[in-house]
């Protein structure tokens, strides 16, 4: 089993299909990672996640370092025993949730400085820190630490977070390689910045190849920027990233992201959305998003989707009784409607590798979007 | 199949163990019923609810009235394809909740005309009406509706309130047996009353019989009089009902209450203490119960109770890992304390039902209680 190997299947344009293969399993790619912040994807067991197709989750590293604390995980055996998750798990750097959870934050070279959410202890981050948590909790792609920018941003400051990005990978790098018999099993995937500037975005790739990684995550996207301008950064940023190694999303997005991000070369992508929105109410279907809490539900006897597999869908789950547990406020209905979403989007996936390995993503992009936006526009 | 039989397969001492057989299964009994308030087992899917053992779960009259409503319950083809349970469903009368949730409540000889506690609309509850809803709800247990009485109370108007009940319990049977093709597949209990009094007790039961029904509750206990109280009054209540029909102790309870009123002779039960303290952090054990919050459990990889067979005690799910859920208000902590917590009541079940046919229940007892109360007293 190599620790860590990326085999394009078959290409359709930009896209690609293929499969990275790990010691804990193999992640089919496109893959979307359904989001396992506190050592759970909220709402679901491991087993109702592992059924609806996921090859791999992700897990917080803000969030555990905070409760129950990485060292105390590592203890417990690490986070797959921790919370029964046996196939991989990515985790984040905690970068992102440092800078837009916690309070009092304080950059320097070093690192962030910042307090707890939970209870205001300080906590500094470091290159050095993210890697160490990430080892202790037994990470199988970890995750370069990185400075991020809300944009809009001066050229200035962009460029200066990412020179510092490039910095901290390398830093990164070098502590994750010290890592011991976890580095000898896992991967690090470096992070590319520059906003949705094409020459910032080229000179962080060529710093990323230099330094050497498994795989390369476009950041600093998803952040507000809005579609048309992520497309326009996606027509060259996954370009200037290598051909042989996956290239991951961060925090995309909606099922029309993804399949235009998809059909830019994009193979990996994590998001709360299926997640959040089945605890809101909102239901992922082929013909758009429904908003379950909306009275004309309430004597639907549909499925949430017809075209659906989940075992409501396919277990006489109506409309009409999502409706009435999400008026109730009964858990069942986040239960259920997470379960539902997260499948939708792996049956996404499932279709856009079919489509790349057939040679028809195009015509299943539009016929996909025309039918999912069709609801939108009446 | 016939509509309704219980048969007695055997005794021990006063307690019975049997079976009640009715078109959608049989009923298992000693029986303990998983308490479905809003057409949902709250934190479980049906199916995770027939996997712990259950033969029959309760449904709540009052909160389906007010919503969904049962018109659109019976519109929608009745409460077992709505909620997606196919095993028998008990639904009580409306009456408890009417007097203990909702406001304004008003009562006479007809009936209660109460406002809704969730928006304040009226209703008016007769037996009649109680009979209806039930009916519409294509519940397979019918209770006839009965009025409440807070205890302590005069026994001048413990006395009235029996008397009335018994008046009330004659309108619906009336009414039930009107129901047309539901009465013809359906059940209908009737309930004792006269709080602690022997005398008002054996007229109540008398009452009963006279009418005839196929089961009898035994009402209005398990209101804050207290174990003692509780078992003096089981000593000769259930005695004062057929010994031929089921006797269901309505409300009830911890698991010791449970035992000691199972060597009593009661074979039905309903409690919503197994799925309300699962929402709360405490899980049942054989060793007593568990506060999941408290932080000795913080490093804990033990299961929840090692001789439970829920999924999570069988499947490596620590409290380490549950107590990390509990802590961080994540909502699969209810869901599996939830399960595990149905178990441990379908398990205490299924020993008492294996302990009567042995003959040995004195001493299956006397063992259970004196390990579940050890680390109280520790």
């Amino acid at each position: 089993m190599p620790r860590f190997s990326f085999h394009i299947h078959a290409t359709d344009g930009r896209a690609r299909t293929g499969e990275i293969t790990m010691a804990r399993g193999s992640i089919r790619t496109p893959a979307f990672m359904p989001v396992g912040t506190a050592a759970t994807v909220k709402a679901l067991r491991t087993r109702e996640v592992e059924a609806s197709g996921a090859d791999i989750i992700l897990g917080n590293t803000y969030h555990l370092m905070l409760r129950p604390t990485a060292e105390r995980i590592e203890k417990l055996g690490g986070l797959h025993k921790f919370m029964g998750w046996t196939k991989p798990i990515l985790t984040d750097s905690g970068g992102y949730q440092v800078m837009s959870l916690s309070a009092l934050t304080k950059r320097s070279e070093d690192g962030v400085s910042f307090a707890s959410h939970l209870d205001g202890s300080r906590h500094l981050m470091t290159p050095e820190r993210s890697m160490e948590i990430q080892r202790l909790l037994g990470s199988d792609i970890v995750m370069a630490f990185d400075e991020l920018v809300a944009l809009p941003a001066p050229r200035e400051t962009v460029e200066a977070a990412m020179q510092r990005s490039m910095r901290w990978a390398r830093r990164s790098r070098t502590a994750f390689d010290q890592g011991g018999e976890h580095a000898e099993k896992s991967a690090l995937f470096g992070i590319q910045q520059g906003g949705l500037d094409e020459r910032l975005r080229a000179a962080s790739a060529s710093h990323l190849q230099d330094i050497g990684f498994d795989g390369y995550a476009i950041g600093g996207l998803a952040v507000g920027e809005g579609q048309q301008a992520m497309f326009a950064c996606l027509d060259y940023a996954p370009a200037q990233l290598p051909e042989n190694a996956p290239r991951y999303l961060m925090g995309v997005g909606k099922p029309d992201d993804i399949v235009g991000a998809v059909q830019r070369g994009v193979d990996m992508f994590d998001c709360v959305l299926p997640t959040r929105s089945g605890r809101n109410g909102q239901a992922f279907t082929r013909d758009g998003p429904l908003n379950l809490r909306n009275a004309r539900f309430a004597e639907d006897l549909a499925p949430l989707d017809a075209a659906c597999g989940c075992p409501s869908c396919t277990g006489g789950v109506s409309r009409a009784y999502i409706h009435h547990l999400v008026k109730s406020g009964e858990m069942l209905g986040a239960m259920l409607m997470t379960e539902h979403n997260i499948w939708f989007y792996q049956e996404l996936m499932a279709a856009l590798r079919s489509a790349i390995a057939a040679h028809d993503l195009t015509a299943f992009a539009t016929r996909f979007l025309a039918r999912y936006k069709a609801r939108a526009a009446s």
